[in-house]
């Protein structure tokens, strides 16, 4: 990373609206950007670039204004996200997920909890990862001491984003005996916690995404998510944990798009040379490279424009939580699901087109034009859009709602 | 048409806000889409379905709330476009071009002129029709009279939507020997006015899109839209026709794709039979048909949040008509070509694919399922949507902003 | 029809191999592309049309050459069907459905029944019609008569391409009692088959596809297709009926997708203005004309490359009846699948995106422009794709091949 | 590489017909594939492929009989480089450049020439490479020596496929103070030849198609091919360098796209899990990976079958090459680049696509997936489709035919 922006950005006023976020997540895009391709290809574990979400402010984003926080709302957070992608896919989904775990004490703790929780992540400025796998079930907690008052995590998680870069990293296991799902944020630097380089995968590759083992990771009963006395009570909201996260991989895609289209743009402009045959003095005269850079940002804006309206239309539900119905939860489910199919198709047809109008010299490596396309493929088999398109389906025909699972 | 509403919706109360007005265009479309397809074959002109527009506080949406009108916006309008296309984009495409030509008078002309034409417009619920096809060049105004302070409109127009069915047209003509073109709003029943039915098009066969004559119709100078002693001082704000026309276009595109999809899964419900060989006792569980339904349904959504995006951005223009900068204009028409060229492509995939989750029965005349196509078809070759990708890549590759057109 | 050809074919010599017969099939396009548009509009039963087909000699092309018939082979059939869709789907379909219903009787009949079947037809230029709707069954077959050696069928089928203007029918249906499905071949005129008039489609509306009803209509039961002593014994053979069907289907639809191609570029070249802000002086020089129709002709050429290739697999089985497996059958029977599958999407493509590139003027009803895509649309929901795929997708993953039923 | 083969491929008696050789090319594609994912991450130069393609007789395919040639046609040379494309894109390519390289002699030379040049290249198994980018001017001919009956080409080429690995290298430069173009084939390890090592691209990676520098190379006047006594008298067939490589580029996409599906396939069937959602026991029983696995499947079909069906038309032209005219070229060349501009297509939806299908997991590294892909996108690039479809589009608008360049 280079800039010309102040080194310490903790000098730097926070900004105190929606814009003014969107901004600074710009800036702090810009700094990513200059070399965001040298980046990918070394491969190496993102602390500067972590810390620069921190000092930045970004991480704080939707904390409470009273501890320093944000106090922002999720659209805000998602055009972030989207904003930070545009410059490194990786870091941009280590924020986002950043942001769910950090929102996930709300999504399922007690109101003391979450409200302690979000306290000390804004004064703190923690950074969130998450051992959450759900295809994992390996991960057993117990209980122990006194009173059976503690709980043991052990086990292993194959997949566990950003806990490596982290301050502090949210656990899953079920207790041994039970089907209790508990969810509990634990120091990153835990001993027990052990994060394992093995991550290597064609695309996202700074997600630090790598296997994590747990061996006797221990908790207070007390810090459980959303357990009072070890029941535990959910409400609606808490099945919101799904399209929180889904909008923000649309949003990180988009993001990757869009960063994927500036960057050709640019590169046609300063160095793709016309066609010798094609009768043009210059190749952004061309009539098929006009064509193909505005059929590439409708297509992106379009999908951009139903990211925010999902956007908007969950943030209505995140305003009144307690009165979230299960018809509402589903519907709005329903949306995203649609949201993430169309955005998945945008980002991939846009970071594999973008070549046919850099042209043949824009494939050498060192201008790594090709990350984008993998960063989008690598993420956007999370789950198959199969799967989302029949939720879509099945909703129209049947009315039908998605059953609330880990991916719907 | 039937209906089990009240047969003089005169008697029901007006709506008072965007969501009534939404709700009161859907019971309309209700009413409209009983005999949408029978109506299709039979091409007669739409006197009752205009009425029904009116008598239902349609046409008066946007006008002046002290004048009886509505006192909506242009999203509010746009949406009931929308709503009404769903049933019959013909009666869509009336109600939206009504809306421009109504609305011509702001655009173009002084305040004293649109402040009369919106207030009788509204009081005596107008419907508006317009000779305006700016490829014909053959409408010549001449000056007349004593003092020279009549204007005499003489010539023909290839097209002219809606004026038969209409009270008052719009006309547009250049006076001659100077290239000044002239707006300005006649009765539609005047003498030297002669609508000729030879609108016989595959699609929005009912939009009287007929040619029309012009034989000496007068109107005084002094309505001549925006003109002051003869000399017109337009604003920017006046170059917005194009946009405002085209969010119409995307509008009844979308409503026409979203009323093929809602046929297209009554059908599939209630008469398709799943496939012999595939194991499923319901079509609507044969897993290519949801399929389909969850992708044009997310390709549905996708373009309608865009197009209310870009309606969104509008407002915002109008809210401040003087403020309005060449840039910000440029911009705009920008972002309206990018959403008209992706809305096309949806309205299209849409309208083709049904049927392949319908089925071969579905193609019999009389459930006149290919209406949808043949209406989408028709009117999205207005223009060439390659132009509008041509705009768009233009901007994003060098920054260059679209000359005001009568297309751009 | 008008045309300067003879109007007595019967005159001119009978071709003597592939490219005399394909010359001579586009002759007779020719003369049917005169009044194409016009014809669709009237939807008249075509006696004109079929005669046409006898007269040039194209009835016969399969037929035994020492009974009159051309003697040619099945790749040269398809080309034949192909070429005479370019002017007329329907037509193109009739004689593709005729082709086959004349040669079930050497897949399913014995070898006395259909040398029998092949002459007569040939000598008296049959045209064959077919009540064969395998989705019906409710065509019942009782024995009868005297040492029950008669056949009755009696019963309806929904469908019955052809039949109306042919000269004879085949017939199929169930003994009773038993689950034997009987074909036999009947004259058309035979007392007791009522066609009616009730096929009244958006496409392919001169197919005289309606339904028929069989009242008592006796064959003697040596007549009964491939039976010897009333026991059946079909040969793999015999289940080549569904990809010779099918490749029929294949052609008709790129004739179709050609025939709107070529439809359009006159269009284009002779009608289409060039746009009012594009620069060009002929609709022909603007680069997105130029480029959708080069898009277009690559497409349609390589579905029609691919036909023909599926046509000379289909032509080395018929070379050896006797020697194909269920192997050999299955493997023939994926690749047609996979050759639907995609001509389908492109002749879709083709025949609803010429509109594109011939322009708003060109949607004018009496263009008639839009047969082609309503002929497609139609017929290509005679079995849903999304099975051809399934098939060819199983075949890919499992090796597995399709069970022979009357779709696969 | 490893093979239970015999190492010493020499051993093997030569194929004697088409079928033959497709299935020697099919054995050593399955060498090839054995460590292709591990080759491409390691980039080193392929020595022991290109000694394989020798040793197994590859090369030699298209050479005379008489001197231990193959003595086979164009088709099926096509079919072995898609076959080795399978396995390798990039040794596919070196195989396909050889064999336009080798056929360079007859292409342009006078018969004395090629009949030597190609009984040299049989007999010594010569691996051809080429310095001829037509977008790089600046490699100059000079004449020298007594009589000046020698050339001296000195200069640069950017981008020079597989003349690392090579035994010749075709040379192309123009003779000072003129506009004449020399070809010359010169032994590759010519003192004043240099290969740099800097071909660092996304795909293709094993072509070795860096820079190379001339200095001073020799060739004596005689051997300039084409020139009789300093003069250069083409035929037509001179032209088809265009056609003849661009269906090898054709055939290496979509061999590169048939062993992405095939890979994929395999993968699919032996590690991708069933969705945890979806009901199903085995990912290749769930209907959404079949219908992408039918889908992809039909489309490399469809395009194979036109690959094969321009070779055929390719060959035509081979077997009488003086009666080629300058019409037969140009419809040819078109029929080539509509080839070109559908298998690029369908190759980048294959290779980008059959990630949905193999699931999260199969981007990992290790599997090397995104590799087709990278390569597919690298070469597609070589000179824009839309160039491909302006040809199409022209010819079939205005019946223009491409002027023979380097690229049509």
């Amino acid at each position: 990373m280079s800039t010309t922006l102040p080194a310490d950005w903790t000098t730097l006023p926070a900004p105190t609206d929606a814009p003014g976020w969107i901004a600074r997540a710009a800036e702090v895009s810009a700094v990513l950007a200059v070399d965001a391709a040298a980046r990918d290809k070394a491969g190496a574990t993102p602390y500067a670039e972590v810390r620069l979400l921190k000092e930045s402010g970004l991480v704080t984003l939707l904390g409470p204004v009273a501890h320093g926080g944000g106090g922002q709302d999720w659209p805000t957070a998602y055009r972030v996200v989207r904003e930070i992608a545009k410059a490194d896919g990786s870091i941009g989904q280590l924020l986002g997920y950043h942001y769910l775990w950090n929102w996930a004490a709300r999504l399922v703790g007690t109101r003391a909890q979450w409200e302690h929780v979000e306290a000390e992540a804004a004064r703190n400025r923690w950074f969130f990862g998450g051992a959450v796998n759900p295809r994992d079930d390996d991960l057993v907690v117990r209980e122990e001491g006194e009173d059976a008052d503690t709980l043991v995590f052990t086990g292993r998680k194959s997949f566990s984003t950003g806990s490596k870069v982290s301050d502090v990293t949210v656990l899953e296991g079920v207790l041994e005996g039970t089907d209790k799902h508990i969810f509990a944020i634990v120091p990153s630097d835990s001993e027990g916690l052990a994060f394992h380089d093995d991550w290597d995968n064609i695309g996202q590759r700074l997600t630090e995404s790598g296997s994590v083992t747990i061996d006797g990771v221990r908790v207070p009963w007390a810090s459980a998510a959303g357990y009072t006395d070890k029941t535990f009570a959910p409400r609606v909201y808490n099945t919101l944990n799904v399209p929180v996260i889904q909008i923000v991989f649309i949003n990180f895609y988009l993001g990757i798009a869009a960063g994927a289209l500036e960057t050709a743009a640019t590169y046609t402009r300063t160095k793709t040379r016309p066609w010798l045959h094609g009768g043009h003095e210059r190749a952004v005269d061309e009539p098929y490279v006009i064509d193909v850079y505005g059929d590439l940002t409708a297509k992106l804006w379009q999908a951009e424009a139903f990211a925010d309206r999902v956007a908007e239309e969950a943030q209505r539900l995140h305003d009144d939580p307690d009165a979230i119905t299960e018809d509402a939860r589903g519907k709005h489910e329903v949306r995203v699901a649609a949201a993430k199919a169309v955005a998945t198709e945008a980002a991939l047809e846009i970071t594999s087109r973008i070549f046919e109008v850099t042209g043949a010299r824009s494939t050498a490596s060192a201008e790594g034009l090709d990350r984008f396309w993998r960063n989008v493929r690598t993420h956007t088999l999370h789950d198959p859009i199969a799967y989302k398109r029949r939720e879509v389906g099945r909703h129209v025909l049947t009315g039908e709602l998605p059953e609330p699972t880990w991916y719907s």
